[in-house]
């Protein structure tokens, strides 16, 4: 279907070493992240620190940036044209996003940042997780040639309803997303379970010291060491946080609930 | 209800100035970003690159980060405790919070990027756009102390139904988001008519040179010079992939058709 990959224009990232080197080989079971894009000197960036900079260091996944421009036409590497049909922008080539998506070739899925596309969810982020890494296309100006998208069966991936100026921004939001269900990022992995979306439900608000804040006070069940007591509030806060919030998310667990009784 | 913003642990960013300059004064007409976040240095990040940067470079909007690590407690600075009523993870104090956000202080609603959110969308990134600016609180950890967001009338915001290491990443979709729907930032105001959302469709395809790649072809009709032809097609496309992809966006949009006759 596609050439194989080349490895020029492609970059192995490690943020301990500068200048960056050039990939060689394909690292061994670690969750590989290839993303294609203008701007591969936004990456890491905030991936680099915090708890997904720990695991990036400690090989616990990969990150290798294939720079569109790279495979840029003609003596200014110009990488987008008009729209077929006219109209406002630029649209990125197809001879120029394929060649990158071949040289990106990987294990897992390759995915488009669009606002076109199916909402990213946690869902989607437990998929990706279990899997051995993705490709993610970033896109700029206007989108992405179809053709190139149904060539290389990318999946499109929406962060939202709303529009930025590039997919950039998106990639990071799904590997972030993605990076800290790895095994051993998350030191506590009770950290995993409590949290929203996991039960279905909103989190509950949370407290801590002082115990009272400017004439605020904690709440007294979370202060009665009654672990039932507190672990009923938890819930019944979740409860009517999703409720007042998100009723579309209660609608979709009753719906699937019935499902479940059969089984 | 708060004590007077202070100037210390504010910074200005503006990629050509660096050692970054401690701030004076606010800036004048600009559009204002102020991020309270422990990872100052992943700002202004990607937001630095491409058309968010140059309009940073040219004054349209103004990045301010607030350090929460500089209004930690006691000589390690300390930023969290754990949760009252017991639990995993670490929970952000209310009294380290609340004075960061009082250095914060200025024009435009206090956002915190949560999961427990609203949905962030188009309607919420022009509303913003529109205003003088926001505040932006990036949580970490297991989340923030509830009286804090209280006290300081934060607005949940939430990038998706999925869970990011922290906020920023989230931070940064909302200011490009709303960065790029300032006046003069996207160059041609062409490009935000026809996007994603702005007609409540998803958009249509899109396709570039050349005619013909890889065996596949352009749609004929977009190469047929019929204005009246390819805006149909277009039309249609977009119907259907939003029928496709995203009927929920069609169910609201015939919602809100009715009250549009009746004015």
């Amino acid at each position: 279907m596609t050439t194989p990959a080349r490895s020029h224009g492609t970059k192995s990232i490690r943020p301990t070493a500068r200048p960056r080197d050039l990939m060689e080989d394909a690292p061994g079971s670690a969750w590989q992240a290839r993303v294609v894009t203008l701007f591969p000197e936004a990456f890491p960036g905030i991936l680099g620190l915090s708890l997904t900079g720990q695991a990036l260091r400690a090989g616990l996944w990969h990150l290798r940036t294939i720079p569109l421009r790279e495979f840029g036409l003609g003596r200014h590497r110009s990488v987008d044209a008009p729209p077929s049909g006219g109209g406002a922008g630029l649209v990125l080539r197809p001879d120029v996003v394929g060649p990158a998506l071949d040289a990106a070739a990987g294990p897992g899925p390759v995915l488009y940042l669009s606002p076109r596309g199916r909402p990213f969810d946690q869902a989607m982020a437990r998929s990706l997780a279990a899997g051995p890494g993705a490709t993610l296309l970033c896109g700029r100006f206007e989108g992405v040639d179809q053709r190139v998208l149904e060539a290389h069966e990318a999946v499109e991936v929406s962060l939202g309803d709303f529009v930025m100026t590039g997919g950039e921004i998106a990639a990071q939001a799904v590997l972030d997303a993605t990076i800290r269900l790895l095994p051993g990022v998350v030191g506590n992995a009770d950290s995993l379970e409590e949290e929203s979306f996991s039960s279905g439900l909103l989190e509950h608000p949370h407290y801590t010291k002082p115990a009272e804040w400017e004439g605020r006070a904690t709440p007294p069940v979370l202060l009665s060491g009654d672990h039932a007591k507190v672990a009923d509030w938890r819930r019944a806060e979740s409860e009517r946080l999703t409720r007042e919030r998100r009723p579309d998310l209660l609608a979709r667990r009753d719906e699937e609930a019935p499902d479940d009784e059969t089984r």
